[in-house]
């Protein structure tokens, strides 16, 4: 490919509203187009890269006996209707009625249709396993879409289902879809990347992960324990809390406390700690059933948590006339001496297993000290819905926890029958009984991994492509093509490297080095040789290392060799 | 792949509501499942094929360097004003809002976002010609979809778009892709096609091409002179009308024709032939302007042709009432004696060059004789709007035209500046001047034509594949497994075959000759081979091309060899 002609035009500016190191790079070398909020055209540059990792996962998902397939973009609401989730899912699922005033809408997920295609296709317990594959374009309509390919509303993803006879198959292939992940990521040259448990969503089911690519500017927060291995999203992550033992309950008393309402004034006012003092933060679930947690006034609550326990419905916090209308006082407010028929108490264990906290004692400028949950409180759930902190102790092992921040690139799920059963997709097992199928499901992201990629692996001028699944393998700078018979040369060379199958992207604009180079780097292609009058007259090509400063001077006649040689051991890097 | 883990359930029985051939043939080898009206999922069979077909279609485009890209599927409203078509589309066109109350649409054709990628990417004459391609997901909202894969909603399409300086680079660039898609479609096995002259539709611009697949059941209508090679759709085929030259026009005189109102009961009633007619055909254009169209009793009007020359707006027949309400009688009307500024009046040569017809009084029961336009009509605008038929003189060389129905399985357009000018998508050209980039546009359905491929071959048993697009290269039947060393052997055989490269599948599964053969008919895979004992016994493999009865015995230890070179063979067959 001929630079004059590829459709990139790079910006040597950085781009309004890019903040991000990957979205401001795939604009400035010309490799993605905005189209609308969250929906992009790849352009040329960046559809090689994608096709590359597509390869790499179409290779790994057949390795472990996938079946690709494509599902329809479009599908009609009374699919979505079976497994009940056209009116679970929130309005990120796009809607609309067709022409013929059908409900539809646009597939963020699959389970629907290709429950369809197994109760459809399977029978017996002889044709399963089974994993059935697409690498398809899906749609979530965000309202809020940022950072260029990381967070987007249109995408292509390779969502891919397993369907077993007993859960124990299930596991076992869920690991080696697992497996199968960490190699398409190693492949794909993405380095840091750690797998997490995570909540399992809107998909349901039992055990899942995520796989992260590990990143100051990630969305999610990990918990990671360095010496037993243990790792999981903030939504799902344990600790071990350490409970205050052998401390004698203090009377309840209560404390002025005028005008302090954050557990920062009060423990500052009284001279205690965070961990000293037990905050009650108030929500509305459903359309209007009030909740309560108490929790130490040094943890955060965990929402995901919080979510799962109190099951379907929306969750938000409630607003200060609701906490009022509760008879509680906002900023000073507890359990302590309301009507718990009116609400769900739900008491965290960092305040039952904590002794003698300050917490609010309802009553405009008051405060309680020498709070005990289990003497002060009437009823009420015991929870676990702290959010570990850093250095908080791994509930495994007891070591301390690491915060990391990461943005996922691939999730695996343990759905079960979750979709079988209600959907009636089943098979007849060896005794001739009918049963549901057991599944799993599988996905990544295209686009996402591409951009964590450039996200990992660039410098100041550009992306720094991993071979193998970089745009071309070989730039050729062609510098100064009217003289001593450079442009010949590199045409006769480009030819050569094409011939044996090569993938080259040849500078051949009148261009001055520096623009060349320039735009060499944001094109990041890894491997470069550069033809210029001084050199060619000495029979010499330079070659160099995308990302690295020193270069190489081959002969010319060795250039196809050596190359080759050299492309060969790169791309041995990425092999697994 | 093994049979019993194939994701493919074949029925035995014809499935409802598919009285088209490939349609029947793709349910009952179980390559495709139906989601919606019009939307499929493709099952891993028709994965296969549409793969190989795709590789084939991304091949040439690259030949005729083409960048692939993918834009998307869901896009804004702004962008679709700028050329005007989010009004001018009609409700085939799926248009929604999204959670922001943003207007947006699903892409059906990609002008739009095509010319938006090349204004942003594209400066100067230097980098033009430029040719953008994908294949990519659309949805069309028929009301009526039919025919399983043959007139779907959601399809997968390759949409190509080229940039050119000037109108002569567009048209050498439009001549590559026609040759292009010849060879697109050779080297996928389809050989009953033609290109034909075509209507531009919502697409715009100059000259267009429809490729068509000649088929019984096609839904186009096509006219080709089987001496000059002229061919065209109906919508826009021209023909030579052979004019009354020499006859003297007689008085015109009322006559009676009382409850005669269609040309079939006049004619007859008056002794005349159809030829001897002229009819009147009243139609509404846009709110409620009246058109009358005069033509010959014996042609029928091409109303893509008139909608043409009327331009924007909706065309339909007008009702009883509407024709009464301009004067005219419905049964007996003609533009005569009616108050000419009511209505526009088109006349067709077929009566302009005719002599002494028939033609309606205005008068309920009665008809005039010896009507001729130049004499008897005051104003009315000459139009050519006549069908051609089969038989009548092609336009070009006189020769008879011949009427074929076909199927559209792809489409060229040269589209000028349509989109170019009014999206301001400009170009500096070698004087410094911007010039609006003048534009080819050319697609092909990827699942239509794999339906046509199936359409056209096949047996009373299955589909045949071309062994170019063929799920696999080999079938291998293996009849008792469990008997003389049958199992071992077939798969030592197949293990060496996938060592070397062939596509098999084996049919291992505990099933009676009978069901494997069914079934391997409704895979269609292009060649088979069949393991038994009592051939093993011998030594022996059979050999059979699918759809010929004849079969070849080989020598076990000859299979690799033999197989490769049949392979070879059969597949240099559908190179280009």
């Amino acid at each position: 490919m001929r630079v004059s002609k590829l459709v990139a035009r790079t910006l040597r500016e950085d781009p309004k509203d890019a903040p991000l190191r990957s979205h401001n790079l795939l604009l400035r070398g010309g490799y993605i187009l905005q189209v609308a909020a969250g929906i992009y055209t790849l352009m040329p540059l960046a559809k090689r890269v994608a096709q590359k990792i597509e390869r790499i996962i179409r290779e790994e998902m057949n390795r472990i006996e996938g079946q690709e397939i494509t599902m329809p973009v479009v599908m009609p609401r009374e699919l979505w209707d079976e497994a009940g989730r056209y009116e679970a899912v929130g309005p990120e699922m796009l809607r609309f009625r067709d022409r013929n005033g059908q409900d539809m809408l646009l597939g963020m997920t699959h389970e629907e249709p290709v429950v369809q295609a197994a109760r459809a296709h399977i029978t017996s317990y002889r044709q399963l396993p089974v994993m059935m594959y697409q690498i398809q374009t899906k749609f979530r309509d965000e309202a809020r879409s940022r950072g260029g390919l990381i967070r987007v509303r249109e995408f292509t993803m390779k969502d891919a289902y397993s369907f077993h006879t007993t859960h124990e198959d299930m596991i076992e292939y869920y690991d080696r879809c697992h497996a199968a992940y960490g190699r398409i990521f190693r492949r794909a040259g993405l380095r840091d990347f750690v797998d997490v448990e995570s909540d399992t969503g809107m998909m349901g089911g039992g055990m899942s992960h995520e796989f992260m690519f590990l990143t100051d500017v990630g969305e999610d927060t990990l918990f990671l324990c360095g010496k037993c291995g243990y790792r999981a999203n903030r939504e799902v992550a344990r600790f071990a809390f350490t409970p205050a033992d052998g401390i004698a309950a203090g009377p309840l008393e209560k404390v002025a406390t005028p005008g302090k309402k954050t557990i920062e004034e009060v423990s500052e006012f009284l001279g205690v700690g965070a961990a000293d003092t037990a905050k009650a933060v108030l929500y509305v679930h459903g359309k209007s059933d009030f909740v309560f947690v108490l929790i130490r006034g040094d943890f955060e609550v965990n929402e995901t948590k919080l979510a799962k326990i109190l099951g379907k419905g929306e969750l938000r916090p409630a607003q200060d006339e609701e906490i009022r209308a509760l008879g509680a006082v906002p900023g000073y407010a507890s359990p302590v001496g309301l009507d718990a028929t009116k609400f769900t108490l739900l008491v965290d264990e960092t305040v039952l297993r904590s002794r003698n906290l300050v917490t609010g004692a309802n009553e405009e400028g008051f405060h309680v000290r020498n709070f005990n949950a289990d003497r002060d409180l009437k009823g009420g759930r015991a929870v676990e819905l702290a959010t570990p902190r850093e250095g908080d102790a791994c509930a495994t092992c007891g070591g301390p926890l690491r915060v990391s921040r990461g943005i996922e690139i691939g999730n695996i799920f343990q759905l079960g029958t979750k979709y079988s059963a209600p959907m009636r997709c089943e098979f007849l097992d060896a005794d001739g009984k009918s049963r549901p199928m057991i599944m799993g499901c599988y996905g990544i992201g295209v686009g996402r991994l591409l951009a964590s990629v450039v996200e990992e692996s660039n410098d100041a001028y550009g992306p720094i492509w991993p071979i193998s699944i970089a745009p071309y393998e070989v730039h050729v700078c062609v510098l100064d093509a009217q003289k001593g018979g450079v442009g010949e040369a590199a045409a006769g060379l480009v030819e050569k490297l094409e011939a044996a199958g090569v993938e080259v992207l040849v500078d051949d604009r009148n261009e001055k080095a520096g623009v060349q180079f320039a735009d060499a780097d944001l094109f990041g292609v890894p491997l470069r040789l550069i033809l210029s009058p001084r050199n060619l007259a000495q029979g010499m090509v330079e070659f160099k290392f995308r990302g690295q400063k020193a270069s190489e001077m081959w002969p010319v006649d060795e250039v196809p060799a050596r190359l080759a040689e050299v492309i060969s051991r790169e791309k041995s890097k990425y092999l697994d």
